[in-house]
């Protein structure tokens, strides 16, 4: 395969990480980035090393997994029609006045529109990760809208967690492919990576009953990376919804972390990968079980991450295939590693003309 | 997914398996099947039931699993070149006279060119599942040439094990890209299930030092059918090779199975697998090791079938990640389902105009 040039769209801790990761892998060359205020470009490949140099421990912008810090999201309609400058915006946690983030290093440049002039630059530009802040559930679709109106072509992708948003990509199915975008969604840890590994175990079955994902993650180390997530997370408890645990202060939220001396276990998340096994019609989505235990005060993790698909084969027995991951492997690697693997499988296709979008588990073989 | 009408070259265990797995699953229609002397051939779809009842334990061919019968093998040029009638020649074990195999079934006609037949009527058939055995090295791959020579546009796949099949797949891989061919190769347990899942597990290294495939596989009810396996397996043992296991007589074949009281145990057998994750780039051929256990007296299986992949992470850790297929998966669920599935993705590929040789890990992330 030729070489994939590739953007990242938000340098928090997911978009450092794929460009750490993308470092160790072949044929992937990063070519831009961008924060809030600032965008690296540089089509003969960044210098990531002195990217992350810059930037690490100095965001500019509320980056994906900072998708409801304190700062009040900006009303969503103003995401979309900003040029970018809203887009990359986020939490005040990191921010270190006007060198903050990319600008930060020799290769940024001050923008008031990074998404824009990514977008300007798109001709040469293979695949997008968006590794932004979700901070409304449209956001990320109308990022891809605006790529597709540019007549971008090309692979985007997303390590976006709520099923809901499957959807509102799917109403935009017809935009993406007359632009020629091949669109992977959800293709991070879970979903993406546990979500395929679901799809591939299915395949002793004929008939999948249950699927039922089980994670731990350790983020003693992590954590300011990742306070976006925890929040995240944080709506999945009970008594909680997305609306309470966006409006909490990081005080209330460290005397939640504190009453459960830093150990937050989860049943039945909201996680795109009911809707994405239902679209690749595994099983119901309703089948689908994600919960896991997170703990913020040791890189240890708390259990084994595991996927375990229960069906029934063809010659009438019932059981269940299980994948697993050693507790070794950090949350970062098991969102980056499979972010970028599926960016490559989704610019295989789209070299290939295959437009549209597509779940991880559209990538697998089909069942 | 529009419906996938697809033939069936061959129909030993995994022939009619795979015709049978099929009716479990949504989109596939099964058209074609042929043995050593009938054709069974409906664009409606084939009657699988009347079909798999007039068929079972009633072999006219050699099947894919009677790689090597004690019928001496007719040399390898006969196969491309006699119409197919060869092709889908094998031992004596279950032959019934004139009206044994396809042709007892009310859909069957006799025929003596089973091949040619199916390719005369290939414009309207999606894949073409290749469950034939491979005698020699190079007789699938002079199937695929027979079909691309007829201009065929569409999937073909096999479950081939040997190593070395590969690279001749890969010599005439012009040839299938000329015609519109997606070739997938290597699709059925391992390899196929278990590569796919190596190459899946594989995504949360950025280096993979190790994958170890271990099987167990309890064979007591499919001996009959599978015999052709065994006698491949055998090639394995220490003070075998694939020579002396083909001129064993069945008599000799079950003294070594009496020896070892019904369970063989293989180390580092020559499986695609390692080639095919090579190829993937996932890591070098000999640092894939494939092994396993065999019990013919036994529907048990006799140890845990598990892929264990051993890495290095982006952040400096080593780890393994595994992949675990439950014990009342059998070797037919296990073969038959990613067959089928392998399939289905062959179809999404060479729909979008993706022709060419493709392992199972191909099908995944990329690494």
């Amino acid at each position: 395969m030729d070489d994939i040039h590739f953007a990242v769209l938000g340098t928090g801790g997911i978009g450092r990480r794929t460009l750490e990761v993308s470092q160790h892998k072949d044929g992937l060359t990063a070519v831009a980035a961008c924060d809030r205020n600032g965008v690296a470009l540089d089509h003969d490949g960044l210098d990531v090393d002195e990217l992350l140099a810059a930037t690490e421990g100095n965001i500019a912008s509320g980056p994906a997994e900072h998708a409801s810090d304190s700062t009040p999201a900006a009303p969503t309609d103003d995401y979309a029609s900003d040029g970018g400058a809203a887009a990359v915006e986020g939490g005040g946690v990191k921010q270190h006045g006007d060198q903050s983030g990319i600008v930060a290093s020799e290769q940024g440049e001050p923008t008031e529109t990074p998404i824009d002039d990514i977008i300007a630059e798109s001709d040469a530009i293979d695949a997008v990760l968006l590794a932004l802040p979700n901070l409304e559930h449209d956001f990320i679709p109308r990022v891809a809208e605006r790529f597709a109106e540019a007549d971008y072509e090309g692979v985007m992708i997303d390590v976006l967690k709520r099923s809901r948003v499957i959807g509102m990509l799917d109403d935009r199915e017809d935009l993406l492919k007359a632009s020629g975008i091949t669109f992977v969604c959800g293709a991070g840890a879970t979903p993406g990576f546990l979500t395929g590994a679901a799809a591939l175990a299915a395949q002793s079955f004929v008939e999948v009953e249950e699927v039922e994902i089980w994670w731990g993650v350790g983020l003693k180390s992590g954590y300011e990376d990742n306070r976006g997530t925890v929040r995240e997370d944080i709506a999945h408890l009970d008594g909680y919804d997305i609306e309470t645990a966006r409006e909490m202060s990081e005080a209330e939220i460290e005397a939640l972390i504190d009453e459960h001396d830093g150990v937050l276990e989860f049943h039945d998340m909201e996680h795109a990968d009911d809707v994405l096994l239902e679209r690749a019609g595994i099983c119901d989505a309703e089948d689908v079980h994600v919960g896991g235990v997170l703990d913020v005060r040791s890189d240890e993790k708390p259990t084994t991450t595991t996927v375990s698909v229960t069906g029934t084969t063809f010659d009438g027995e019932t059981g269940t295939n299980t994948f697993e991951l050693d507790d070794v492997t950090s949350m970062e690697a098991n969102v980056n590693g499979p972010a970028l693997g599926y960016l490559k499988a989704g610019v295989r296709n789209n070299r290939a003309g295959h437009y549209g979008v597509f779940g991880p588990a559209d990538l697998m073989p089909g069942f």
